[in-house]
């Protein structure tokens, strides 16, 4: 296990301060799991104060003597009550708690015991922060790359005619999972839950559901309405497998294509268009274009290839993001998307997904996990570009 | 695939009117899926309004048509923003929202958008209503009863000596699928999600983590710290699988005892202690004892046993519940624990189990899903209670 290093918590807390600064707050609440993980190194049940000075406290309901050893914070206290926050928060009037996730009635809590507290959403803070990745956080991201390479690499070794998609999803993640693969993904959302095990064939990669994508499939029931299904794959399908990996809560996310016997040619067309539309939206995000441009061109191209109807979906189910932020969400800052008037910078890290759906047919495409470096990027999903016939 | 029937959510729907008006609301939004999912029979993106009188509506944004073909209620309607629930609501001064799991900001915009609305709590209604399970929903959960019976029953052609817990947690989970198991367990929780893969070998029996659970396990990493880990199982240790089975969002929760070679007598006995405190504790709720009368006398069962210190945790890990209600969330009402004074009713369905902690050593215990008849108590989890020695 790795835990996160002293110095490393250190500078994200240093980067923290001047946002709480300009944003006028004297102490700030992190009671969302994935950022006080990102702030303190664990995810034990607590929360984590920063004052704009002094030290950071991290209050631990349990397991106490679990978040000493893997949080590197000097304060790390138990708490029996919330009423024992008060001294710290003593003579503070402006303080930052994540509005866009904590539930109205703890919020409420909040402000009953501290009266008079004016009370700002701190969740913009940390999702700014993230934006950037250090070289620890690359490393960590590496490693999950490296699962995923073994997983994609299983796949002509098990895939074959009448398989199910979910029987496949299930094999891939119980070989995933002994390299470290955590099971589960994150995103802040009231009711969306990542489903790592994305894997479509034919005319499921053109089913939507109530997931932001281009293509939902059809999952298990009502109730799991997204990702693999009990369709058996059959030969001369596009499968599009779409299977996010996490390694110590850091993301990895990439989508490669499959067929069994083979794959019909405008879906290998296809796949063609969307791997030039990668490869020249990362090119031109390397001249600091805007994130919105980025979009903008990418349609661009689709049409330009003939395939602006299918391009992100199909009709009134096409999506308006191109790629998003990944590190330890799924989806985070910055997104490839109208209105992120921002050029993608030296240390962000994002997945980029062209894909096409064609409606009652399937689904195409292709998914990168990228880092954007000094005058550069480099892909960190490192499985090989090429469709896969078995 | 299996829709919600069209009486079903009739049912449903009547019995939640009569708890709207005893709140004096007009009115209730659901906007946590788990709870429209139960009141409309689909998990589509979108949120649920039933009115006091009239029509419930179901305002959907993604995606309408499945959303259409798996809820029976007659007005599923597109929403393409949020402004269109203004009509439905014309006139009501008093409106249910679910406080507890909306995000602040969330709530504040339906604050601005209904100004003069007085906002109250729904989710004690549903929770409430959700309490007692019908013919319907018990027979789902006797489907998520038969997955869990044949995934452990392939654990003793699959554990051997040297392997991780996680692997194995792997290969059920990839056996599982298949047979329909979803994967992903849910809990209304900010910050606390269920692991399906709770795996726990000798030492990791006795670790404790942010969970509400007498033992936690190690888990993957300081971002996973919960369930099944690295670790290699050794003859000799006492294996603990609490592996939770959901069918079409219906869960099913159940422990059961493995070892390799042989499992010290400590274990063996403290597995048949906790076997009597289950099958007594059933007797006495028969006779409508109330659940915090049940929680006590599961611990004094345990004290004359010799076995208090180690009964639901050890030291002041302990926790304060002996039983958990289950349904569409793996932990509902009702409780068997300090303050729930009210007898299990026909009906009603619920997790028992009582475990022992020896710290550095193990865990041992048993778990049941079970299901209170007239007169009565029935087990659904059917798994042979036998050790089972490989």
């Amino acid at each position: 296990m790795v835990f996160t290093p002293k110095d490393e918590i250190s500078t994200r807390i240093d980067r923290l301060r001047p946002l709480m600064e300009k944003a006028s707050l004297e102490g700030a609440f992190f009671h969302y799991k994935i950022d006080y993980y990102y702030l303190s190194g664990t995810m034990q049940d607590g929360f984590l104060f920063v004052p704009l000075e002094g030290p950071p406290v991290l209050f631990v309901r349990r397991e106490l003597a679990r978040a000493r050893r893997e949080s590197p914070l000097d304060e790390v206290i138990p708490l029996s009550a919330v009423e024992e926050i008060r001294p710290y928060t003593r003579g503070m009037r402006r303080i930052g708690l994540q509005l866009d996730v904590m539930p109205y009635t703890m919020v409420m809590k909040y402000r009953d015991l501290l009266p008079g507290t004016e009370f700002v959403n701190g969740s913009p803070l940390t999702k700014e922060l993230r934006k950037k990745k250090s070289p620890f956080e690359i490393k960590m991201m590496e490693r999950a790359a490296a699962i995923a390479k073994q997983v994609y690499a299983m796949i002509p070794g098990v895939l074959r005619e009448g398989m199910s998609e979910i029987e496949l999803g299930g094999l891939m993640e119980a070989f995933a999972k002994p390299l470290g693969h955590e099971g589960l993904l994150r995103m802040r959302s009231l009711n969306y839950e990542p489903y790592t095990w994305h894997i479509l064939s034919g005319r499921t990669g053109s089913i939507v559901s109530q997931s932001d994508s281009p293509m939902g499939g059809l999952g298990l029931s009502p109730a799991f309405p997204v990702g693999a299904s009990r369709k058996k794959m059959r030969s001369g399908e596009p499968i599009l497998v779409d299977f996010g990996i996490s390694y110590h809560g850091y993301h990895m996310d990439l989508t490669r294509m499959y067929a069994i016997g083979h794959m019909p040619a405008r879906f290998v067309e296809a796949y063609e268009v969307c791997k030039e539309i990668e490869k020249r939206v990362l090119q031109r995000a390397v001249e600091e274009a805007k994130a919105s441009d980025l979009f903008d061109y990418s349609k661009q191209l689709a049409d330009d290839a003939g395939f602006g109807e299918y391009y992100l979906g199909y009709g009134r189910h096409k999506v308006h993001f191109l790629g998003h932020g990944i590190g330890v969400e799924l989806s985070e800052l910055p997104y490839i998307a109208p209105r992120h008037d921002y050029p993608l910078e030296e240390g962000m890290t994002f997945a980029i997904e062209p894909k096409m759906v064609f409606p009652g047919k399937g689904a195409s495409g292709i998914e990168d996990t990228v880092l954007m470096e000094k005058k550069g990027y480099r892909r960190l999903s490192t499985v090989d570009d090429a469709i896969t016939i078995v």
